[in-house]
């Protein structure tokens, strides 16, 4: 049996993910589309951002596991096998660089780093009073591998944390909140919010009026989710309005974000091109060639996307 | 015997210093110099940039408790009496909010921070490499409070820390260099340098072209020093010539820095007003006010600046 490499990522990373891949696991045969002469002989696949209507024609496929750590655009794709288990990529150091991202721009939010370039813009010295980080209200919406690793990073550094999950979660120093009978306590007071959730039909469009208008006014936000999650056109009016004070998108509906969005010249948004939490390939091949050896060796699935839930 | 409050910084400022000492010290007698009808009654002084001239013409006074971290300026004052002890500000949240400055701009330089910035300026997505913190390398120049603090906040987030001090520090997950003969080892290979030394003749202008020139080509550069650790026409001679990438400065040899400054419109450099650790008036006036009490009752002074040291 082999195991089908399916990307759509430009040829240079994919023949790089090739290369560790088969290094990782050299007894295992690591082919492309075009070299599978028999449809039937392929049992796995690992996809990354993989072109529709290919997994679909392989009889044999026992499971798919995706190199990405959010599987919403797989799962959109109409022809994605149903039976077939699907993985995605749980990586520590994933949650590691989210959580590092997320100290980041909450302490240049902290810290007004937005409000300081802007006045170095316009030559003027003017210092602003600065709240200890305990007087600052965090919210983090999802408590996943990436929400919980930043949240305890935040409490390190000594802010006020709240966390927000679908089912109620438990972490030491956070004020944990659930469902839609939490959503409205979570929200009340908080200085910044924190987009960390998976992209699901519940979720999309989660960061809009509705909730901008139950945080406090000048309240901030940092979407590191999906693009999906925010309403962009809801996003600016706040913005405009005043009802926030500065947003942090590093996700967008449509990505590269085209040159005429006029989200790139919003002086209140710091725009980054999806580099919050980037796949680090090393650890990533790592992860998936254990997940693969653990199979062959004892049968034994990773853990697995629950198709319903998204994630 | 009074306790004289003498500032140079604006009314409503000195009036709240004044209304917190009195309420803090509410047995001792605060004055402010146009209350003195006995200059042989003032045995001990609060100081805030105080005017020359006036320390010197009080006969009986004991000690004086500065209200800044950095008496650098007080020691300039040729008319500072030679035979009085003085006592600079030694606040640990202080020292805790230098540390949350230094890894505000450290992860801001280490993710790219002001690259995306002008690259969203110009509508531009792509994505750059991101080393993990653990490949990074950050030096801190002194090893006071302060950069005791930021550099145990920098390891907890991962990064590789150095530090070089006058004499040799122990301290857990820092690598130590001391003198002049540690300093090349310690600037070497160094991603990010990080001044919080007290400016003292020694230290007068070492953010200069021997120290960039034995850094790796395009190190960044932060100072939350004194603006008389930088040599202004170096730091911009070793921006343009690539040799420094980016610099941070939050203080300056003439402040406010003044509008003709050229510094405001470099392109690599973050401008920030004296903010890295401002004075928290509330733990200060606690931490002078028990300084004060334990003299009262005991005699017993605190710990005294080393003129010769300069802090």
């Amino acid at each position: 049996m082999s195991i089908l490499l399916l990307t759509s990522v430009p040829r240079e990373e994919e023949a790089m993910w090739l290369n560790s891949l088969r290094a990782s696991l050299p007894k295992e045969e690591i082919v492309l589309p075009d070299q599978v002469t028999n449809n039937g002989s392929v049992d796995l696949a690992i996809v990354a951002n993989p072109p529709q209507g290919i997994l679909s024609t392989l009889p044999n496929l026992r499971w798919i596991q995706s190199l990405w750590a959010g599987v919403d655009a797989l799962l959109d794709d109409p022809t994605l096998p149903e039976a077939v288990p699907l993985v995605r990529l749980i990586d520590p150091t994933l949650a590691g660089s989210m959580a590092e991202a997320v100290a980041t721009h909450v302490l240049a939010l902290h810290r007004n780093l937005p409000r300081y370039a802007q006045q170095q813009r316009k030559k003027l010295w003017v210092q602003h009073e600065l709240p200890l980080a305990s007087e600052r209200h965090i919210g983090i919406l999802g408590l996943g591998e990436m929400g919980l690793a930043s949240a305890m990073q935040l409490t390190q550094l000594g802010f006020k944390v709240r966390g927000w999950s679908r089912s109620l979660k438990s972490v030491k120093n956070v004020q944990c909140f659930s469902g839609d009978e939490g959503f409205a306590q979570f929200l009340q007071g908080l200085d910044m919010v924190v987009n960390l959730l998976p992209l699901t039909g519940e979720t999309q469009g989660i960061l809009s009026k509705p909730l901008f208008d139950q945080l406090p006014k000048g309240a901030s936000l940092i979407n590191f989710g999906r693009g999906g999650h925010q309403v962009e056109s809801d996003v600016v009016e706040a913005l405009n309005s005043g009802q926030l004070s500065h947003a942090v998108l590093d996700v967008f509906s449509r990505e590269p974000l085209p040159e005429d969005n006029p989200l790139w010249q919003h002086r209140d948004i710091t725009l980054l091109p999806h580099v919050a939490a980037p796949t680090n390939p090393r650890t990533a091949v790592q992860i998936v060639a254990e997940n693969i050896q653990r199979y062959r060796n004892s049968g034994q699935l990773p853990k697995l996307v629950e198709r319903a839930a998204g994630y």
